[in-house]
């Protein structure tokens, strides 16, 4: 009997994501451009599960869904300036259109705050407009200089959610950031993906933002993976491009915005998170098919097996459940195990000639390998607490296994060692300024990740760098 | 009371489509770049509709939903030659990533054959494999060089339904022709929209199909819409791209192909085939709201009336419909019925002080403005059976005035007059030659759509061109 174990995972987690991508039929990443991949049919239907969560967390927020084009003109994406001068290497550029060269260059978006914002100027005219919350699921294209790699750095985003909200007031942007926040928080929870939240130390905040709150996970090879980020944008993009409202007296003011937004990057982190030596595991209420059964070939009573199959499927199909029975000639029963096993689905039943006899059926749960028989009757109870708990157990799992392997740590050189064994994030005493900021990641050739958002704790210590009084926790990992 | 009059919407056709979107909240048309628009959140709800309308025809035939790139190297796009040929002189080229010359360059996708089939050749090996039924729904982009017109013809094709399937034998492709155009009529019929289906004459058809056929749709201003198009593309593409297959004796052949395509002109059409002088019409199954519920203000009463609503609401929420009560302050109840009327919500119920005595509800059907009153205890049935009515003649009514615009003419001269007139589609004898079929759309200054495929019938007279004996039927009209 298997038992669920992540060595071979772990040890060469590239690989295993590579494999795991393409033998599971989630996506191909052998087309022709690079950085671009295809959603294979199984790995859309998982894809369209994460993005109905992400539209009910935004729907039921008050979000409207929209769709802006996919190019930008060069005019407007040149508006603002940090904005332009962080994106310029990675932009895409459109610059014919037939044969002919065309009289403006259109931009793919790398991101849409150019595309949405002169619309908005459009749009909001009062104070009675605001506040607007707007996003929209597509593309985003990055010419991406740094190695590519699917789903976690690729030249097409193809699944990128970004909000884009509009406030008459700060203390309106500044609620939303919390609303924004406590919405990722809560995408992340759904999917069972432990992450840690930081405050981006301003040199590495979103082009054209006041500060940048981030989601990181980090990664089975110990490496943290950005995959959400929340920015308040304050008034710098109103007054480029113009967005004014009327207010309540009647003056004039510069809308506040706030940012947000997430990718495929968290379909990575929740393949990888919960993924194991046989393959990915899924959480149940992101899963394409939740129990597959597999009927054990016999001679005799072959026919009486399928249809006790079929009626079992039927019976849990009314309870909501997707399930599928897997009739498929010519695929023994453990290549069966196998190939569903590779794609998560999170519970198994088989049943058999003596299972028949005994009108039961053995369940297997695809994180643990827990192996049980259960009474035909019972299967439906007994399946929906299995869901219920291997929900949870696969949460608190993640979320050991990543307090396993963050650090609070004394002194810079035992930081570096434990990131140099990739051991995941450390935790220093930091007095806030960005030079000693600029010395640690110097030091230990890593990235800092910002100051926990997340956690609220007296300090009482000093600076690792400079000595001097600290004021906050700084983070650091290897980044993706 | 107003009823529903269409004579100002045929009269100044142009100009209420491109009102009726912006008004109507449904697309705004003012982006900074020719030939894209942005889907407004009520539009966007529209489009969600018939999107999931699309998924559930092609899911429950077979169909597998995947996702390609939007980039197309040089290289795959200029393999075809009659395909290349044909979009050359309107495909978007990516020619600089950052600052710098790309090696290669890369089309938007102009259509998605030319990225889908290098990867069919590594996916498809034996017979096995086969049928393989793929579809996605994405952007595609045009260089149009005639004049735009939002939804209608533009350069970032937002909604881009397009199914590419893979066949054995050119049996198993003519079946999958036959499927398509059913699967096609469904979707119309569930928009109600009236439509004729033709085989493009060969001048006319797909860059590398064997044949094409096409939906035609009658637009109000008496031009055609070609909604949808269906193409047997034979093993041309799989030549050119060498997707071979192993067959059941063992020897390798090249793959049949079928592609098919809906883009969102689908929803150009049913907004406008339905639509009145007083906005656009739904199709209750596509309503992103069916019922929508007006308090009638009054001083006393108000409370009882709008707890009287909302109770009227929750009823018919239980019954699955989709509900709003209007609560808007400072909007009179006429300003609400305009702004709903607009949008086209299918039915309205008004709830006042007297209504409230009464125990009743005042009803108004959006398509015929038909007012009745109605008790609070028969809502439920009387509501249901009016959205069942009504798609029934939303459905009736559309097709009896197509059929009106059909003309069977028995000579040139006649047919010239007719869609001179812009009067819709006219269709004549033919003997079946490209060159009699080229003299008829240079007389006509026409399009010819094609031989219907819709209707069979026997030709015992003459081509009205050169005399000879016809063999079919050629329709021709003023096409978009």
């Amino acid at each position: 009997m298997p038992t669920s174990t992540r060595e071979k995972r772990d040890k060469h987690y590239g690989e295993w994501f590579r494999n795991v991508l393409i033998n599971a039929e989630i996506l191909d990443y052998r087309y022709p451009i690079k950085g671009c991949g295809v959603w294979l049919p199984y790995g859309y239907k998982i894809r369209k599960h994460v993005t109905s969560l992400l539209r009910e967390l935004h729907d039921t927020t008050g979000h409207q869904e929209v769709r802006f084009p996919i190019m930008v003109t060069e005019t407007n994406l040149r508006k603002e300036a940090a904005h332009i001068k962080d994106f310029e290497n990675e932009v895409f550029w459109v610059t014919y259109g037939g044969l002919k060269p065309l009289e403006i260059k259109y931009a793919l978006r790398p991101t849409s705050e150019t595309a949405i914002y002169p619309m908005l100027r459009m749009w909001i005219r009062s104070h009675s407009d605001l506040p607007m919350k707007l996003y929209q699921i597509g593309s985003v294209f990055r010419y991406e200089t740094k190695t590519t790699r699917p789903i976690i750095r690729v030249r097409e985003v193809t699944t990128f959610k970004e909000a884009h909200t509009s406030h008459a007031t700060l203390k309106g942007a500044e609620a939303q950031i919390k609303e924004a926040t406590q919405i990722y928080k809560d995408f992340f929870d759904a999917c069972g993906v432990p992450h840690v939240v930081s405050r981006r130390p301003d040199w590495d905040k979103f082009p054209g933002a006041l500060y940048s709150v981030s989601f990181d996970v980090i990664m089975p090879d110990g490496r943290t993976l950005q995959s959400g980020t929340v920015h308040n944008l304050g008034q710098n993009f109103s007054k480029v491009f113009d967005i004014q409202y009327e207010t309540l007296e009647g003056n004039h003011d510069y809308i506040w915005q706030t940012c947000y937004g997430i990718s495929e990057r968290g379909i990575g982190a929740l393949l990888s998170v919960h993924g194991d030596d046989n393959g990915i595991v899924l959480m149940p209420s992101l899963a394409p098919i939740q129990v597959v059964i597999i009927p054990i070939p016999h001679e005799e009573r072959g026919c009486e097996i399928a249809e006790l199959c079929e009626q079992v499927a039927e019976k849990l199909r009314t309870l909501n459940m997707r399930v599928e029975v897997d009739r498929r000639d010519g695929l023994t029963p453990g290549a069966k195990f196998f190939f569903w096993e590779l794609r998560g689905i999170p519970v198994r039943l088989e049943i058999g000639p003596k299972d028949i006899q005994k009108r039961q059926a053995i369940i297997v749960r695809r994180d643990t390998f827990e192996k049980s028989a259960c009474k035909i009757g019972d299967l439906p109870s007994k399946i929906s607490l299995m869901l219920k708990e291997m929900t949870e157990e696969l949460r608190s799992k993640a979320w050991e296994r990543m307090h396993r392997r963050v650090y609070r740590v004394g002194d810079v050189d035992k930081a570096k060692q434990l990131l140099e064994k990739k051991a995941g994030i450390v935790e220093l005493l930091w007095c806030g300024k960005a030079e000693c900021g600029h010395k640690l990641e110097e030091k230990m050739n890593a990235t800092v990740l910002g100051t926990p958002v997340d956690i609220a704790e007296k300090i009482e210590d000093n600076c690792v760098i400079c000595g001097k009084r600290a004021s906050d926790i700084i983070r650091l990992s290897i980044a993706y």
